[in-house]
């Protein structure tokens, strides 16, 4: 037992949450990662106006120095975030009380705040997509390897939970690592286009404007679109075509990329937790969860998490979704459900990629299992290709009939279906012994499972071409 | 700007949540309440093998007296957890740890770690809804007070975003009071069910009955279902009447009626929004959120933060309905995808009756604007009673003609209905101008709305007849 | 190949849902039945206001008469809903034109669209129900027999994919009868409770008291309220407390209850899956769906369209349940939104409870594949029953590691648990082989399953005391 | 009245849903447009397998002969589709029985159900996804237009409800067109990506090499790959990487997008209904829905109905984005959740582009309306702009203050803000009251609006470079 400080009664600190306690996700979601990422988004702000001329340099440098989240509170910011319904209220006022008296004024300037607090979303998720993208690559790297190393081990295809046809545990791991690609584009695209947020009260960037006339500088005209640029440049994120407080494009387009990879990893996952069943035993995770009180019990500890994490992801893609309805030039709840909804999203999928890939890199192949497995119904899963064989020789109507016979005879008698065939009237003397063992060898009838493995490795995703997101 | 010990970087404690931050739902939903839940459970088994002789009283008073949330590290269990995939693991080894070598066999002695995990959630839930349950009494009270006050208070009835016909702002307030009450018995009759959970590694109580078989213990027979009961009985939670590992009425139904309050409370606030509206200023709430740059602004704080949480729990109740469909004795993933959502839907719906409470307590109600926009048309808002009248006289179609070309010359020459309609050529003589001014009287045509008020308000929530949940 | 009349190209006949094609609920729910609804509340509606004296007796003979869904074109309605966005309009229109001039005035008198729709959609509602509990009550009478039958039928318990304990088949049986006697309470519950619409335009009933004030008609005063029982009266369905245009708890109501029952629904058809795959093989499906080119394939086609259902179900409720927020008299958007996904619901869970009945009454059980099962681990399953017994001997620790070692070499060397542990040193003489295999033989490690099973069956569903819902 | 030949009393016909009744996307969606689309993927892959040799060119020609949906009897293969759980079984018995002997064998030859029911709804995507196009372009159109058109109509700009600074109903318009153009980007890449699907049994394509290997055709080799090419370019439709029978990528995809697209629609949507309100009246639709017993009702009706449907999108997107975790070659259950739902989504979609056109094209704005609402709050809408004003005359304390204060006096006194100052003693001859009244004109403090609807509109959606999607 270990004793310490007391946290915050209220706090959630992962207890509930082991698919990422203790994850980079994690850490880069908090609340210290978004109060630091406000902090960050109101220096970039009053920095871009010193570029312009609209704020002295030193003020800049002020906020920018004052701007390190452990000189605040974050809990005392989080009581006094009720009275106004956003933690930029009194974020703002602790900020203009930090610097000095000559810098304060310029301290949020002209500015809303939805667009420091936007902006600080758009900063927490590319800081948080970066490990996220790594642990995809990691899986993505171990399941090539694995499908070239099994690209040709039969293994029962299956279908309704039903054995089919064979395939190679070389395709399935294929097949999981094209969909997590895909999944990694999308995230990819996704955090490169994430914009920084500037509109001021409705969206005119009007009060920099005024405040411009009030200085009366040298800077002719409008200031706002240039300070869009500047302020984009000085976060690191990308320049909006418009203020978006209420064209949410880059939140919904978050949601879906995290529900879609919530879910290609959740495939992964719904593979796994079958294929590790104690009566299939076809994988098992390299270090999977054992039971005190049951040794024989080998949990799939990732894969459940994961796939936890894979039920909740669409749910909260729904929230967010739902939230481009936003009607005014400031939504009234639209805007203010996006924020914790959008945290656990971001949180779960890198919770669950980095499990994901452990996963990857520890998981163990039992091809012994896969042949047994093949083997355990006597020949019945080469039975669509028999059907091919037998039709040639006596008819597709008859064919039917005689495997379905022979098959009801194996099925009573316990015997193979080669065996069952060979006593079947209509077949007589058609097909030798031999023959009809090469038919229903399960590792002779993989079709194009091996060229589709090549074919899918041949992919590979563009490797991120990707710019520091700090100055 | 106050300074203090860093918190767990990736810690949530609030500062995305206004809705929530600071409310009793939040401490009691917490990790540290979570981790309480968990330990009161543990120490409930104890006792409750100890009344059926199935341990030493010694072990039970040990484990109770160690059940305390203080003396755990609840990150350091929070990432401990990760290996076996859930608290309870690395907890139970902190407890044995925790208590002297004789009872250090009796903590957590047959159970499973759902048994704890899913009692624990049980007894966060029963204490939580406390003050829900408090709050929406508050609420109700309130309303039924605007709702008497109110009573005949003339407004515009709206549909479709139109004026319709009048109505009052007494049974504006009537109707939210019967819906939150709605709400209230839901969550009360939840909560007077919610039952503890005791199974063992597969819902069979197979343990309690090996244990009790080793110790020759005088008590014959399967303890199993005696032992369910004197569990519950020491956790002050219902008797379950199986194991409910994959049965999860409890918490489906603890799904259903948060989600049923969160969309009561947002009907509340849906209200409000749309009446606060600077061009419809009909109600204002008592302590508004302002804005330092616009004086002028008085946001409806409470109810966009309410509205905030009435988005999230629809889709927070799917994941967890969708959890229902669990396989096996202990699903993967299905179980695990209910913690942080179950935990979450508590919050929100704790915040939001708090702050719909206050909302209600302070809610200003403004008769002269409800008055100005009943009069804005003219009178077109009573032209359903005049289409009656008229009817009677001239017969269905001509008063609808009558009253169309009226309103069309009213709009046009900016006079009131009841002018225009005394130059109908087809009205000519039919009705003097004192019964038209009576017919476009808003005040004149509420129909049953107060009779409904009265209706509304002698239904009386039945109160709770609740125990204490805590022994 | 059948060729006829073609289809209105748009429509949806159910190829795409063959959970419910041809089903009760699908006949019960589909636009004739929306539209018999509709004319079955416009009826109702004429025969209150007669009964109360507002209207002739004739007028409401007339309308009854003319209130047959045969009569109209169900797409030409549909149709022509688009100009108001909803299908009364039209109706009315049509029902109008189709009596005669002395009762045309009556029809609809005092009405809004939204009373005839809700009444009409709680109506489907409340028959499509009967249907479906009499489906449920025919599933938990099947799983009542199952669990009899197999009260003592080992099977393994299985947690997170991996063996754990024992169980037995009838304990399951027992617990998939639980649920869905919870989900039948539900849904009957809210069947027995489903409520009349009536309010007029903006829910203050004055157009009623308008054409009584006009008629001068014996009956003094307000005749809103006693208009409404008149009116619940000839519906079948309850009489509302308030007019609940945008008081929605029946919808959400009925929402909680569906999503539940297509969740308990969800949980057998999950546990069929699992244990019908091949490896498994404990279960089949009596009519299973086949494969022509594979004959040995017995796809679980049952199980496999509840559980498809199940997963739609909880979004849906989420529509449904987000719809309770709902502004003004009337809502513009979140009424509208209730109504197809509504009529999905009740469809999805009644073409679900349907199939669920035949899966449940033709369910092949498969004792010999659940010992074949249990053995296949060489006595592991019953490790948690041997490390009590060791513990008892040799003290908890060595217990476990005794246990562990003897497993590691009973896996690797292919031999049962038992025997390994004759050779573990620290058991030596300390347990009679006897002795050793009682306690890895699973049928003797059922724990209170037994017990459980007569425990649950105990519970009996409440009998519907149902009214006949037609006048 | 109208009388008919009766519709299937289960059908769904529209009655419900007015938002898709009679639209393009409801026709390309019917149970008819996927029967077609199955009959054109059948008939596709005949011909692919001819141009390869693996069928007679005559098989082809017959196949695609009889592959028209009007020989077949929707509803009666509906009803045939439950015993197999997918309408593709009877579908490929009525179509062998529909082309002659010779023909016969060639008819689905080597395909699984899936090939055929996936690549149909891709067919049915890429076909109804065209008029969607369509109608965004149509809706996009009309905004700019009423963009240039009130590039410079001053309106409150409202957030949290209130109004907060002037904007322009040109930069409203300018924000929801480029909203809908990111729509129409996402649903346009979508679409020239949807694949066809093949891979038999399970994935592996391997009863194509069997029938080669049969036919000892001269092609030599797996034919696999090859037919994959060919087959997609029959269809008209994407070739695929892999097999994607639980790769559910286009699926997700097509979820992701459409539940965008609804959102954008829904934007403009809840910003027309709150504008359209009686009390604020700045815009209506263009025919509006009426009342008969209200004539001054006009029911915003086509933003109710695409609200509506932006409601129910993200919870069908949800629906099919959990299906990506679909386990196994072929899944039981997240499949066919899928069919319903992506049709439903589909048509939604569909009909909400359709309404939004007309709605775009007719809308009526109100200048006056808008200047009414802005001079409401006697210059208060100005303030953020007095307050830099002020500031810099005063400072920033004091300017608050001042500001406080005379609006405080102007809300008792019922005069302007700009006559209030003008008596504040901190004020006294500072600002003349010339350049007050301009510094509350909200016509001069539009800040940046004008400069960014022209940069928005510069924004041009690229357009499709579209290939028919049909042989």
């Amino acid at each position: 037992m270990t004793s310490r400080e007391p946290h915050e009664p209220g706090a959630d600190l992962g207890l509930l949450s082991p698919v990422r306690a203790g994850s980079a996700a994690e850490a880069e979601t908090g609340d210290t990662a978004f109060l630091q990422a406000m902090l960050d988004a109101e220096a970039a702000l009053t920095r871009a106006q010193a570029a312009l001329g609209l704020a002295p340099a030193e003020a800049a440098a002020a906020v920018t120095a004052a701007a390190r989240a452990d000189r605040f509170d974050v809990r005392d910011l989080a009581l006094r975030a009720r009275a106004g319904g956003n933690p930029v209220i009194p974020l703002v006022a602790a900020v203009t009380e930090s610097v000095d008296a000559a810098a304060a004024p310029y301290v949020h300037r002209g500015a809303t705040s939805q667009d420091i607090l936007d902006t600080a979303a758009m900063l927490v998720a590319r800081r948080t997509l970066a490990p996220v993208l790594d642990d995809l690559d990691r899986t993505a790297a171990a399941l090539a390897r694995l499908a070239v190393r099994h690209r040709a081990t039969p293994m029962p295809g299956r279908t309704l939970t039903q054995h089919a046809v064979p395939t190679t545990f070389g395709l399935k791991a294929a097949g999981w690592r094209t969909l997590l690609l895909d999944a990694r584009r999308r995230l990819e695209a996704v955090r490169a286009s994430l914009p920084a947020q500037l509109g001021g009260a409705a969206g005119t960037l009007a009060a920099f404007g005024a405040f411009a006339q009030e200085q009366e500088t040298g800077a002719a005209g409008d200031p706002g679109p240039r300070l869009l640029a500047a302020y984009a440049g000085q976060t690191g994120l990308a320049e909006p075509l418009l203020p978006w407080h209420t064209l949410r494009t880059p939140v919904a387009d978050l949601a879906s990329a995290l529900a879609f990879t919530g879910g290609a990893l959740g495939k992964v996952a719904a593979d796994v937790l079958v294929l590790a069943r104690t009566e299939t035993g076809e994988v098992s995770e390299g270090d999977s969860g054992g039971s005190s009180a049951m040794p024989h019990k080998a949990n799939p500890v990732r894969a459940t998490l994961v796939a936890a994490a894979a039920r909740q992801l669409p749910a909260l893609a729904s929230v967010l979704l739902g939230c481009l309805a936003a009607e005014d030039e400031r939504a009234a709840g639209a805007w203010h459900a996006e924020w914790q909804t959008l945290r656990e999203a971001l949180r779960l999928v890198g919770g669950a990629a980095a499990h994901a890939a452990d996963l990857a890199e520890g998981l163990q192949i039992h091809p012994h299992r896969m042949r047994e497995n093949l083997d355990a119904t006597g020949g019945m899963v080469t039975s669509e290709r028999l059907a091919v064989s037998l039709g040639a020789l006596i008819g597709r109507g008859e064919a039917k009939q005689a495997l379905a016979s022979a098959a009801r005879r194996a099925a009573e008698e316990g015997t193979d279906l080669d065996e069952a065939l060979l006593d079947e009237p209509a077949l007589a003397g058609l097909l030798p012994k031999e023959r009809l063992r090469d038919l229903t060898d399960p590792a002779a009838y993989l079709g194009s499972a091996v060229a589709l493995v090549d074919r899918a490795l041949a992919d590979r995703a563009p490797r991120a071409t990707d710019t520091p997101d700090t100055p």
